[in-house]
Protein backbone atom coordinates (compact mmCIF):
# COMPACT_ATOMS: atom_id res chain seq x y z
CA UNK A 1 0.00 0.00 0.00
CA UNK A 2 1.35 3.32 -0.64
CA UNK A 3 2.22 5.34 2.10
CA UNK A 4 0.70 8.70 1.02
CA UNK A 5 -2.72 8.08 0.60
CA UNK A 6 -5.23 8.68 -2.31
CA UNK A 7 -7.40 11.10 -3.48
CA UNK A 8 -10.57 10.65 -5.48
CA UNK A 9 -11.64 13.61 -7.09
CA UNK A 10 -14.94 13.40 -8.39
CA UNK A 11 -16.71 15.96 -10.61
CA UNK A 12 -20.49 15.13 -9.30
CA UNK A 13 -23.35 12.81 -10.44
CA UNK A 14 -21.35 9.79 -11.17
CA UNK A 15 -23.15 7.29 -12.87
CA UNK A 16 -24.24 4.01 -10.93
CA UNK A 17 -27.40 2.32 -12.47
CA UNK A 18 -25.28 0.96 -16.14
CA UNK A 19 -21.52 1.28 -15.08
CA UNK A 20 -20.47 2.01 -11.12
CA UNK A 21 -16.71 2.27 -12.52
CA UNK A 22 -16.33 5.49 -10.19
CA UNK A 23 -17.35 3.66 -7.28
CA UNK A 24 -15.47 0.52 -8.14
CA UNK A 25 -12.31 2.65 -8.43
CA UNK A 26 -13.37 3.97 -4.72
CA UNK A 27 -13.60 0.28 -2.86
CA UNK A 28 -10.37 -0.46 -4.98
CA UNK A 29 -8.42 2.52 -3.79
CA UNK A 30 -9.37 2.26 -0.44
CA UNK A 31 -8.00 -1.74 -0.26
CA UNK A 32 -11.05 -3.74 -1.09
CA UNK A 33 -14.28 -4.53 -0.17
CA UNK A 34 -13.24 -5.77 2.82
CA UNK A 35 -12.52 -2.61 4.14
CA UNK A 36 -13.88 -0.11 6.41
CA UNK A 37 -15.59 2.82 4.58
CA UNK A 38 -17.28 5.99 5.61
CA UNK A 39 -19.48 8.38 4.23
CA UNK A 40 -19.24 11.93 5.39
CA UNK A 41 -22.30 13.87 4.59
CA UNK A 42 -22.28 16.94 6.28
CA UNK A 43 -22.67 18.91 3.12
CA UNK A 44 -25.79 17.55 2.70
CA UNK A 45 -29.60 19.16 4.11
CA UNK A 46 -30.87 15.83 3.68
CA UNK A 47 -28.54 13.51 4.71
CA UNK A 48 -30.38 10.22 4.83
CA UNK A 49 -31.39 10.58 0.91
CA UNK A 50 -27.96 11.62 -0.23
CA UNK A 51 -26.55 8.80 1.65
CA UNK A 52 -28.98 5.78 0.57
CA UNK A 53 -28.00 4.97 -3.18
CA UNK A 54 -24.59 5.05 -1.87
CA UNK A 55 -24.98 2.42 0.69
CA UNK A 56 -26.89 0.32 -1.72
CA UNK A 57 -24.23 0.68 -4.56
CA UNK A 58 -21.53 -0.49 -1.96
CA UNK A 59 -23.19 -3.35 -0.45
CA UNK A 60 -23.29 -4.06 -4.65
CA UNK A 61 -19.95 -4.01 -4.47
CA UNK A 62 -19.44 -6.40 -1.86
CA UNK A 63 -18.47 -4.00 0.55
CA UNK A 64 -19.81 -5.17 3.99
CA UNK A 65 -18.68 -1.98 6.66
CA UNK A 66 -20.05 0.80 5.38
CA UNK A 67 -21.52 4.23 7.19
CA UNK A 68 -22.59 7.24 7.21
CA UNK A 69 -20.89 10.24 9.41
CA UNK A 70 -23.19 13.49 9.52
CA UNK A 71 -22.52 16.39 11.31
CA UNK A 72 -25.24 19.61 11.81
CA UNK A 73 -22.95 21.43 13.93
CA UNK A 74 -19.54 22.48 14.88
CA UNK A 75 -19.95 20.77 18.23
CA UNK A 76 -20.94 17.45 16.78
CA UNK A 77 -17.90 17.84 14.60
CA UNK A 78 -15.63 18.06 17.72
CA UNK A 79 -17.29 14.76 18.76
CA UNK A 80 -14.10 12.82 19.43
CA UNK A 81 -15.79 9.45 19.24
CA UNK A 82 -17.26 10.42 15.54
CA UNK A 83 -13.75 11.66 14.60
CA UNK A 84 -12.35 8.65 15.66
CA UNK A 85 -14.86 7.02 13.42
CA UNK A 86 -13.41 8.81 10.51
CA UNK A 87 -9.60 7.97 11.64
CA UNK A 88 -9.98 4.70 11.42
CA UNK A 89 -11.58 4.53 7.69
CA UNK A 90 -9.72 3.02 5.05
CA UNK A 91 -11.88 5.09 2.31
CA UNK A 92 -13.92 8.14 2.63
CA UNK A 93 -16.36 9.79 0.57
CA UNK A 94 -17.62 13.41 1.07
CA UNK A 95 -21.22 13.43 -0.79
CA UNK A 96 -22.19 16.36 -2.21
CA UNK A 97 -25.02 19.44 -0.87
CA UNK A 98 -23.04 22.87 -0.51
CA UNK A 99 -19.55 23.16 0.15
CA UNK A 100 -20.15 26.09 2.32
CA UNK A 101 -22.04 23.93 4.98
CA UNK A 102 -19.75 21.64 4.59
CA UNK A 103 -17.50 23.40 6.00
CA UNK A 104 -18.52 26.20 8.03
CA UNK A 105 -19.69 22.44 9.71
CA UNK A 106 -16.94 20.89 9.97
CA UNK A 107 -13.67 23.47 8.89
CA UNK A 108 -10.78 23.10 11.50
CA UNK A 109 -12.99 21.08 13.77
CA UNK A 110 -11.76 17.51 15.05
CA UNK A 111 -13.32 15.77 12.10
CA UNK A 112 -11.52 17.99 10.11
CA UNK A 113 -8.22 16.68 11.12
CA UNK A 114 -9.39 13.06 10.91
CA UNK A 115 -9.67 13.21 7.34
CA UNK A 116 -6.10 14.27 7.20
CA UNK A 117 -5.42 12.02 9.75
CA UNK A 118 -6.62 8.93 7.94
CA UNK A 119 -5.09 10.03 4.64
CA UNK A 120 -1.92 10.32 6.19
CA UNK A 121 -1.49 7.54 8.95
CA UNK A 122 -3.96 5.02 7.35
CA UNK A 123 -3.24 5.98 3.41
CA UNK A 124 -6.86 5.77 3.09
CA UNK A 125 -8.83 6.68 -0.26
CA UNK A 126 -10.42 10.33 0.25
CA UNK A 127 -12.91 10.81 -2.25
CA UNK A 128 -15.02 13.87 -2.46
CA UNK A 129 -17.92 14.31 -5.40
CA UNK A 130 -19.79 17.93 -6.38
CA UNK A 131 -19.49 20.02 -3.50
CA UNK A 132 -17.36 17.26 -1.60
CA UNK A 133 -14.69 17.74 -4.11
CA UNK A 134 -14.74 21.35 -4.52
CA UNK A 135 -14.23 21.32 -0.69
CA UNK A 136 -10.90 19.27 -0.86
CA UNK A 137 -9.03 22.28 -2.28
CA UNK A 138 -7.41 24.55 0.08
CA UNK A 139 -9.01 27.74 -1.86
CA UNK A 140 -12.58 26.21 -2.00
CA UNK A 141 -14.65 27.88 -5.19
CA UNK A 142 -17.52 28.28 -2.83
CA UNK A 143 -20.25 29.80 -5.20
CA UNK A 144 -20.38 32.39 -7.94
CA UNK A 145 -21.64 32.31 -11.61
CA UNK A 146 -20.45 33.94 -15.02
CA UNK A 147 -22.79 32.89 -17.83
CA UNK A 148 -20.93 33.78 -20.99
CA UNK A 149 -17.83 35.87 -20.26
CA UNK A 150 -15.16 35.95 -17.68
CA UNK A 151 -15.75 38.67 -14.73
CA UNK A 152 -14.16 40.06 -11.81
CA UNK A 153 -15.81 38.61 -8.31
CA UNK A 154 -17.52 35.78 -10.32
CA UNK A 155 -16.05 33.26 -8.54
CA UNK A 156 -16.32 33.63 -4.44
CA UNK A 157 -13.49 31.47 -2.61
CA UNK A 158 -13.84 30.26 0.82
CA UNK A 159 -11.31 27.85 3.03
CA UNK A 160 -11.76 24.54 1.83
CA UNK A 161 -10.04 21.23 3.47
CA UNK A 162 -6.84 21.73 1.78
CA UNK A 163 -6.12 18.36 0.36
CA UNK A 164 -4.63 19.99 -2.54
CA UNK A 165 -3.30 23.74 -2.56
CA UNK A 166 -2.35 26.15 -5.22
CA UNK A 167 -6.14 24.70 -7.03
CA UNK A 168 -9.24 25.75 -7.23
CA UNK A 169 -11.77 22.52 -7.84
CA UNK A 170 -14.92 23.20 -9.83
CA UNK A 171 -17.36 20.20 -10.59
CA UNK A 172 -20.34 19.38 -12.54
CA UNK A 173 -17.71 21.36 -15.23
CA UNK A 174 -19.09 21.14 -19.07
CA UNK A 175 -22.32 20.43 -17.94
CA UNK A 176 -22.75 23.54 -16.04
CA UNK A 177 -21.17 25.31 -18.55
CA UNK A 178 -18.22 26.43 -15.77
CA UNK A 179 -15.59 27.46 -17.60
CA UNK A 180 -15.98 31.08 -17.32
CA UNK A 181 -16.59 31.03 -13.86
CA UNK A 182 -13.09 29.25 -13.50
CA UNK A 183 -11.66 31.87 -15.84
CA UNK A 184 -12.64 34.16 -13.80
CA UNK A 185 -11.02 32.88 -10.33
CA UNK A 186 -8.07 32.18 -12.29
CA UNK A 187 -8.08 36.05 -13.72
CA UNK A 188 -7.70 37.21 -9.72
CA UNK A 189 -5.88 34.30 -8.79
CA UNK A 190 -3.52 33.71 -11.30
CA UNK A 191 -1.06 31.33 -8.57
CA UNK A 192 -4.15 28.92 -8.23
CA UNK A 193 -4.73 26.41 -10.73
CA UNK A 194 -8.13 25.67 -12.37
CA UNK A 195 -9.18 22.42 -11.98
CA UNK A 196 -12.33 21.34 -13.76
CA UNK A 197 -14.20 17.91 -13.36
CA UNK A 198 -16.80 16.94 -15.19
CA UNK A 199 -20.38 14.88 -14.47
CA UNK A 200 -19.48 11.43 -14.05
CA UNK A 201 -16.05 11.92 -14.46
CA UNK A 202 -12.98 11.60 -11.95
CA UNK A 203 -9.82 12.43 -11.41
CA UNK A 204 -7.51 9.48 -9.50
CA UNK A 205 -4.41 11.18 -7.38
CA UNK A 206 -1.95 9.08 -6.19
CA UNK A 207 0.34 11.37 -3.64
CA UNK A 208 4.20 11.99 -5.12
CA UNK A 209 3.26 9.33 -8.41
CA UNK A 210 1.09 10.57 -10.55
CA UNK A 211 -2.90 11.10 -12.07
CA UNK A 212 -4.97 9.47 -14.25
CA UNK A 213 -8.71 10.40 -15.39
CA UNK A 214 -11.70 7.65 -15.09
CA UNK A 215 -15.21 8.18 -16.19
CA UNK A 216 -17.22 9.61 -18.68
CA UNK A 217 -16.00 12.79 -19.49
CA UNK A 218 -13.28 14.76 -18.80
CA UNK A 219 -11.19 16.99 -17.06
CA UNK A 220 -9.65 20.48 -17.53
CA UNK A 221 -6.60 22.34 -16.57
CA UNK A 222 -6.33 26.06 -16.41
CA UNK A 223 -3.00 27.25 -15.92
CA UNK A 224 -2.48 30.98 -15.77
CA UNK A 225 0.43 31.48 -14.53
CA UNK A 226 1.48 32.86 -17.62
CA UNK A 227 -1.05 35.30 -18.13
CA UNK A 228 -1.40 38.81 -18.48
CA UNK A 229 -4.70 40.47 -17.35
CA UNK A 230 -6.29 43.50 -16.54
CA UNK A 231 -8.31 42.22 -13.88
CA UNK A 232 -6.83 44.19 -11.16
CA UNK A 233 -8.01 47.38 -12.74
CA UNK A 234 -11.26 46.90 -13.31
CA UNK A 235 -14.17 46.60 -11.38
CA UNK A 236 -16.06 43.94 -9.49
CA UNK A 237 -18.93 43.20 -12.44
CA UNK A 238 -16.74 43.77 -15.39
CA UNK A 239 -15.05 41.53 -17.91
CA UNK A 240 -11.20 41.12 -17.88
CA UNK A 241 -8.95 40.44 -20.68
CA UNK A 242 -6.90 37.42 -20.14
CA UNK A 243 -3.85 36.67 -22.28
CA UNK A 244 -2.15 33.44 -22.21
CA UNK A 245 -4.07 30.92 -20.19
CA UNK A 246 -2.75 27.28 -20.84
CA UNK A 247 -5.81 25.06 -21.58
CA UNK A 248 -5.55 21.61 -21.33
CA UNK A 249 -7.98 18.62 -21.61
CA UNK A 250 -7.98 15.15 -20.67
CA UNK A 251 -10.18 12.65 -21.29
CA UNK A 252 -11.37 9.63 -19.61
CA UNK A 253 -7.84 6.84 -19.83
CA UNK A 254 -5.38 9.60 -19.89
CA UNK A 255 -3.48 9.27 -17.48
CA UNK A 256 0.31 10.63 -16.21
CA UNK A 257 3.65 9.85 -14.29
CA UNK A 258 5.54 12.39 -12.89
CA UNK A 259 9.27 12.13 -14.20
CA UNK A 260 10.91 8.82 -13.03
CA UNK A 261 7.67 8.04 -11.42
CA UNK A 262 6.49 5.18 -13.37
CA UNK A 263 7.68 1.91 -11.07
CA UNK A 264 6.91 4.24 -8.09
CA UNK A 265 2.68 3.62 -8.56
CA UNK A 266 0.99 1.58 -6.59
CA UNK A 267 -3.12 2.66 -6.95
CA UNK A 268 -1.91 3.79 -10.79
CA UNK A 269 0.68 1.27 -11.40
CA UNK A 270 -0.88 0.88 -15.02
CA UNK A 271 -0.58 4.47 -15.70
CA UNK A 272 3.50 4.40 -16.68
CA UNK A 273 3.38 7.48 -19.77
CA UNK A 274 5.38 10.43 -17.89
CA UNK A 275 3.75 13.89 -17.97
CA UNK A 276 4.63 15.94 -20.55
CA UNK A 277 6.26 19.23 -19.63
CA UNK A 278 3.55 21.64 -20.23
CA UNK A 279 1.39 19.94 -17.56
CA UNK A 280 4.48 18.46 -15.06
CA UNK A 281 3.88 21.32 -12.80
CA UNK A 282 0.28 21.22 -12.82
CA UNK A 283 0.56 17.29 -11.85
CA UNK A 284 3.45 17.32 -9.35
CA UNK A 285 1.53 20.33 -7.18
CA UNK A 286 -1.54 18.18 -7.24
CA UNK A 287 0.21 15.14 -5.83
CA UNK A 288 2.54 16.73 -3.76
CA UNK A 289 2.95 14.28 -0.46
CA UNK A 290 2.80 17.82 1.98
CA UNK A 291 0.49 20.37 -0.45
CA UNK A 292 1.05 23.26 2.08
CA UNK A 293 5.30 22.86 1.55
CA UNK B 1 -9.25 56.00 -46.13
CA UNK B 2 -7.20 52.85 -45.40
CA UNK B 3 -6.16 51.26 -48.86
CA UNK B 4 -6.48 47.42 -47.70
CA UNK B 5 -10.05 47.77 -46.83
CA UNK B 6 -11.33 46.51 -43.73
CA UNK B 7 -13.41 43.19 -41.96
CA UNK B 8 -16.31 43.76 -39.31
CA UNK B 9 -16.91 39.79 -37.94
CA UNK B 10 -20.03 39.60 -36.15
CA UNK B 11 -20.38 36.69 -33.80
CA UNK B 12 -24.71 37.19 -34.60
CA UNK B 13 -27.70 38.54 -32.63
CA UNK B 14 -26.50 42.14 -32.76
CA UNK B 15 -28.60 44.24 -30.74
CA UNK B 16 -30.57 46.81 -32.45
CA UNK B 17 -33.36 47.91 -30.05
CA UNK B 18 -31.30 49.88 -27.33
CA UNK B 19 -27.94 49.97 -28.87
CA UNK B 20 -27.05 50.06 -32.55
CA UNK B 21 -23.44 49.93 -31.83
CA UNK B 22 -22.39 47.30 -34.27
CA UNK B 23 -24.62 48.50 -37.06
CA UNK B 24 -23.31 52.33 -36.52
CA UNK B 25 -19.77 51.00 -36.62
CA UNK B 26 -20.67 48.91 -39.63
CA UNK B 27 -21.43 52.36 -41.40
CA UNK B 28 -18.43 54.17 -39.78
CA UNK B 29 -15.92 51.74 -41.54
CA UNK B 30 -17.85 51.83 -44.99
CA UNK B 31 -17.10 55.87 -44.41
CA UNK B 32 -20.46 57.36 -43.43
CA UNK B 33 -23.61 57.16 -43.86
CA UNK B 34 -23.43 58.77 -47.41
CA UNK B 35 -21.80 55.56 -48.20
CA UNK B 36 -23.29 52.80 -50.84
CA UNK B 37 -24.15 49.84 -48.37
CA UNK B 38 -25.30 46.48 -49.67
CA UNK B 39 -26.96 43.52 -47.80
CA UNK B 40 -25.84 40.30 -48.98
CA UNK B 41 -28.56 37.23 -47.77
CA UNK B 42 -27.62 34.17 -49.90
CA UNK B 43 -27.04 32.76 -46.74
CA UNK B 44 -30.84 32.69 -45.72
CA UNK B 45 -34.07 30.67 -46.79
CA UNK B 46 -36.18 33.77 -46.10
CA UNK B 47 -34.22 36.93 -47.58
CA UNK B 48 -36.98 39.16 -47.28
CA UNK B 49 -37.58 39.11 -43.65
CA UNK B 50 -33.56 38.57 -42.83
CA UNK B 51 -33.26 42.06 -44.81
CA UNK B 52 -36.20 44.44 -43.36
CA UNK B 53 -34.94 45.14 -40.17
CA UNK B 54 -31.45 45.69 -41.00
CA UNK B 55 -32.79 48.29 -43.72
CA UNK B 56 -35.20 50.01 -41.07
CA UNK B 57 -31.83 50.47 -38.64
CA UNK B 58 -29.18 52.08 -41.84
CA UNK B 59 -32.56 54.43 -42.61
CA UNK B 60 -32.34 54.75 -38.79
CA UNK B 61 -28.66 55.47 -39.17
CA UNK B 62 -29.45 58.18 -41.78
CA UNK B 63 -27.67 56.13 -45.01
CA UNK B 64 -30.19 56.66 -47.88
CA UNK B 65 -28.21 53.94 -50.34
CA UNK B 66 -29.02 50.23 -49.04
CA UNK B 67 -30.02 47.99 -50.92
CA UNK B 68 -30.52 43.56 -50.93
CA UNK B 69 -28.43 41.62 -52.93
CA UNK B 70 -29.98 37.55 -53.21
CA UNK B 71 -29.14 35.05 -55.43
CA UNK B 72 -30.62 31.38 -54.93
CA UNK B 73 -28.60 29.57 -58.06
CA UNK B 74 -25.06 29.76 -58.79
CA UNK B 75 -26.46 31.31 -62.20
CA UNK B 76 -27.59 34.27 -60.45
CA UNK B 77 -24.85 34.78 -58.44
CA UNK B 78 -22.44 34.75 -61.59
CA UNK B 79 -24.79 37.56 -63.27
CA UNK B 80 -22.37 40.34 -64.31
CA UNK B 81 -24.94 42.81 -63.19
CA UNK B 82 -25.48 41.82 -59.60
CA UNK B 83 -21.93 41.18 -59.29
CA UNK B 84 -20.83 44.52 -60.52
CA UNK B 85 -23.35 46.01 -57.80
CA UNK B 86 -21.15 44.59 -54.98
CA UNK B 87 -18.38 45.25 -56.64
CA UNK B 88 -19.30 49.02 -56.12
CA UNK B 89 -20.59 48.98 -52.60
CA UNK B 90 -18.42 50.33 -50.14
CA UNK B 91 -20.03 48.11 -47.15
CA UNK B 92 -21.25 44.85 -47.74
CA UNK B 93 -22.92 42.62 -44.65
CA UNK B 94 -23.61 39.32 -45.44
CA UNK B 95 -26.22 37.84 -43.06
CA UNK B 96 -26.63 35.18 -41.00
CA UNK B 97 -28.65 31.81 -42.40
CA UNK B 98 -26.29 29.07 -43.17
CA UNK B 99 -23.00 29.11 -44.27
CA UNK B 100 -23.32 25.97 -46.39
CA UNK B 101 -26.19 27.44 -48.49
CA UNK B 102 -24.21 30.81 -49.29
CA UNK B 103 -20.95 29.09 -50.17
CA UNK B 104 -22.97 26.51 -52.29
CA UNK B 105 -24.58 29.15 -53.82
CA UNK B 106 -22.12 31.65 -54.38
CA UNK B 107 -17.82 30.29 -53.74
CA UNK B 108 -16.38 30.36 -56.56
CA UNK B 109 -18.73 33.00 -58.42
CA UNK B 110 -18.41 36.38 -60.18
CA UNK B 111 -20.14 37.28 -56.59
CA UNK B 112 -17.49 35.92 -54.61
CA UNK B 113 -15.03 37.53 -56.93
CA UNK B 114 -16.94 41.00 -56.65
CA UNK B 115 -16.46 40.59 -52.96
CA UNK B 116 -12.60 40.42 -53.05
CA UNK B 117 -13.22 43.13 -55.26
CA UNK B 118 -14.86 45.43 -53.31
CA UNK B 119 -12.43 44.89 -50.34
CA UNK B 120 -9.62 45.27 -52.49
CA UNK B 121 -10.23 47.96 -55.23
CA UNK B 122 -12.58 50.43 -53.41
CA UNK B 123 -11.96 49.41 -49.76
CA UNK B 124 -14.71 48.82 -48.65
CA UNK B 125 -15.59 47.03 -45.49
CA UNK B 126 -16.67 43.66 -45.49
CA UNK B 127 -18.86 42.79 -42.72
CA UNK B 128 -20.61 39.04 -41.76
CA UNK B 129 -22.75 38.30 -38.75
CA UNK B 130 -23.74 34.53 -37.92
CA UNK B 131 -23.25 32.35 -40.86
CA UNK B 132 -21.76 35.20 -42.93
CA UNK B 133 -18.77 35.36 -40.44
CA UNK B 134 -18.07 31.56 -40.37
CA UNK B 135 -18.10 32.14 -44.04
CA UNK B 136 -15.42 34.91 -44.28
CA UNK B 137 -12.82 32.69 -43.21
CA UNK B 138 -11.07 30.26 -45.72
CA UNK B 139 -11.39 27.37 -43.94
CA UNK B 140 -15.35 27.72 -43.23
CA UNK B 141 -16.40 25.93 -39.74
CA UNK B 142 -19.90 24.37 -41.70
CA UNK B 143 -21.64 22.48 -38.79
CA UNK B 144 -20.89 19.97 -36.19
CA UNK B 145 -21.54 19.54 -32.25
CA UNK B 146 -19.45 18.24 -28.98
CA UNK B 147 -21.50 18.95 -26.30
CA UNK B 148 -19.67 18.62 -23.47
CA UNK B 149 -16.21 17.01 -24.42
CA UNK B 150 -13.89 17.89 -27.75
CA UNK B 151 -14.58 14.93 -30.52
CA UNK B 152 -13.30 13.93 -33.12
CA UNK B 153 -14.86 15.09 -36.23
CA UNK B 154 -17.58 16.92 -34.44
CA UNK B 155 -16.54 19.85 -36.62
CA UNK B 156 -17.12 19.74 -39.94
CA UNK B 157 -14.98 22.12 -42.29
CA UNK B 158 -16.33 23.26 -45.92
CA UNK B 159 -14.54 25.97 -48.16
CA UNK B 160 -15.15 29.36 -47.07
CA UNK B 161 -14.53 32.81 -48.79
CA UNK B 162 -11.26 33.56 -47.60
CA UNK B 163 -10.85 36.58 -46.34
CA UNK B 164 -9.03 35.82 -43.59
CA UNK B 165 -6.87 32.46 -43.34
CA UNK B 166 -5.49 29.84 -41.20
CA UNK B 167 -8.44 30.90 -38.83
CA UNK B 168 -11.71 28.94 -38.37
CA UNK B 169 -14.35 31.27 -37.03
CA UNK B 170 -17.31 30.12 -34.91
CA UNK B 171 -20.10 32.56 -33.81
CA UNK B 172 -22.58 32.50 -31.16
CA UNK B 173 -19.72 31.51 -29.21
CA UNK B 174 -20.56 31.87 -25.94
CA UNK B 175 -24.10 31.62 -26.19
CA UNK B 176 -23.93 27.93 -27.63
CA UNK B 177 -21.10 26.99 -25.48
CA UNK B 178 -19.11 26.05 -28.44
CA UNK B 179 -15.66 25.86 -27.00
CA UNK B 180 -15.27 21.91 -27.56
CA UNK B 181 -17.03 22.24 -31.06
CA UNK B 182 -13.79 24.61 -32.06
CA UNK B 183 -11.43 22.70 -29.71
CA UNK B 184 -12.62 19.70 -31.68
CA UNK B 185 -11.42 21.73 -35.19
CA UNK B 186 -8.08 22.86 -33.18
CA UNK B 187 -7.72 19.24 -32.14
CA UNK B 188 -7.44 17.75 -35.78
CA UNK B 189 -5.94 21.09 -37.32
CA UNK B 190 -3.48 22.42 -35.25
CA UNK B 191 -2.30 25.42 -37.67
CA UNK B 192 -5.76 26.80 -37.86
CA UNK B 193 -6.31 29.39 -35.13
CA UNK B 194 -9.75 29.19 -33.32
CA UNK B 195 -11.66 32.53 -33.12
CA UNK B 196 -14.28 32.56 -31.48
CA UNK B 197 -17.07 35.51 -31.28
CA UNK B 198 -20.00 36.08 -28.59
CA UNK B 199 -23.28 37.08 -30.19
CA UNK B 200 -23.90 41.04 -30.09
CA UNK B 201 -20.37 41.14 -30.33
CA UNK B 202 -17.78 42.14 -33.46
CA UNK B 203 -13.95 42.10 -34.34
CA UNK B 204 -13.15 44.86 -36.17
CA UNK B 205 -10.26 43.72 -38.73
CA UNK B 206 -8.05 46.71 -40.22
CA UNK B 207 -5.73 45.36 -42.27
CA UNK B 208 -2.15 45.44 -41.98
CA UNK B 209 -3.09 47.60 -38.62
CA UNK B 210 -5.09 45.69 -35.94
CA UNK B 211 -8.18 44.64 -34.76
CA UNK B 212 -10.92 45.79 -31.76
CA UNK B 213 -13.54 43.76 -30.06
CA UNK B 214 -17.23 46.26 -29.92
CA UNK B 215 -20.31 44.97 -28.62
CA UNK B 216 -21.69 43.40 -25.50
CA UNK B 217 -19.61 40.79 -25.57
CA UNK B 218 -15.76 38.99 -25.75
CA UNK B 219 -14.32 36.96 -28.67
CA UNK B 220 -12.19 34.00 -27.82
CA UNK B 221 -8.44 33.13 -29.50
CA UNK B 222 -7.74 29.70 -29.34
CA UNK B 223 -3.81 28.82 -30.25
CA UNK B 224 -3.38 25.17 -30.52
CA UNK B 225 -0.33 25.59 -32.48
CA UNK B 226 2.38 24.50 -29.43
CA UNK B 227 -0.66 21.77 -28.75
CA UNK B 228 -0.11 18.08 -28.45
CA UNK B 229 -2.83 15.61 -28.85
CA UNK B 230 -3.33 12.14 -29.99
CA UNK B 231 -6.30 13.10 -32.45
CA UNK B 232 -4.80 11.41 -35.30
CA UNK B 233 -4.55 8.31 -33.81
CA UNK B 234 -8.32 8.37 -31.92
CA UNK B 235 -11.63 7.02 -33.82
CA UNK B 236 -14.06 9.78 -35.08
CA UNK B 237 -16.47 10.52 -32.10
CA UNK B 238 -13.86 9.69 -29.72
CA UNK B 239 -12.43 12.65 -26.98
CA UNK B 240 -8.77 14.02 -28.07
CA UNK B 241 -6.50 14.79 -25.55
CA UNK B 242 -5.47 18.60 -25.75
CA UNK B 243 -2.01 19.40 -24.14
CA UNK B 244 -1.25 23.18 -23.94
CA UNK B 245 -4.16 25.04 -25.86
CA UNK B 246 -3.22 28.53 -25.74
CA UNK B 247 -6.35 30.55 -24.81
CA UNK B 248 -7.09 34.25 -25.18
CA UNK B 249 -10.31 36.13 -23.77
CA UNK B 250 -10.82 39.68 -25.47
CA UNK B 251 -13.81 41.28 -23.94
CA UNK B 252 -15.41 44.38 -25.69
CA UNK B 253 -13.09 47.56 -25.43
CA UNK B 254 -10.11 45.31 -26.42
CA UNK B 255 -8.04 46.69 -28.85
CA UNK B 256 -4.62 46.32 -30.08
CA UNK B 257 -2.16 47.30 -32.86
CA UNK B 258 0.75 45.41 -34.49
CA UNK B 259 4.08 46.61 -33.17
CA UNK B 260 5.02 49.78 -35.15
CA UNK B 261 1.75 50.06 -36.27
CA UNK B 262 0.48 52.44 -34.13
CA UNK B 263 0.23 55.46 -35.94
CA UNK B 264 -0.89 53.77 -39.29
CA UNK B 265 -4.17 52.84 -38.19
CA UNK B 266 -7.06 54.58 -40.21
CA UNK B 267 -10.34 52.92 -39.34
CA UNK B 268 -8.60 51.86 -35.44
CA UNK B 269 -7.24 55.22 -35.09
CA UNK B 270 -8.12 55.21 -31.44
CA UNK B 271 -6.56 51.99 -31.00
CA UNK B 272 -3.31 52.47 -29.61
CA UNK B 273 -1.83 49.32 -27.58
CA UNK B 274 0.72 47.16 -29.68
CA UNK B 275 -0.48 43.83 -29.25
CA UNK B 276 1.60 41.70 -26.65
CA UNK B 277 3.57 39.01 -27.54
CA UNK B 278 1.12 35.53 -26.80
CA UNK B 279 -0.95 37.44 -29.21
CA UNK B 280 0.83 39.02 -32.28
CA UNK B 281 1.58 36.24 -34.92
CA UNK B 282 -2.88 35.73 -34.28
CA UNK B 283 -3.64 39.49 -34.83
CA UNK B 284 -0.79 39.34 -37.49
CA UNK B 285 -2.70 37.26 -39.30
CA UNK B 286 -5.92 37.84 -38.73
CA UNK B 287 -5.10 41.48 -40.34
CA UNK B 288 -3.11 39.89 -43.09
CA UNK B 289 -3.45 42.33 -46.67
CA UNK B 290 -2.96 39.12 -48.72
CA UNK B 291 -4.16 36.28 -46.63
CA UNK B 292 -2.95 33.23 -48.79
CA UNK B 293 0.48 34.86 -48.70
Amino acid sequence: MNEDGCLLIIGGDEETRHRKDILQRFVDLAGGPERNLVLLTSASAEPEEMAAPYHDILSQLGVRRHASVHTTTREEANDAALAERIAHADGILITGGDQKRLMANIGGTALDRALHEALKRRCACLAGTSAGASAMAGHMLASGFAEFEPEKGAGVLGAGLGFVQHVVIDQHFSQRHRINRLLSVIAQNPYLYGLGIDEDTALVVERGVGIEVIGAGGVTFLDGRGMTTNAADIDNGERPELIGVQLHVLPSGSGYVLPGQGGQAVRLAHVTREAPAPIQEFISNLTKRNPLS
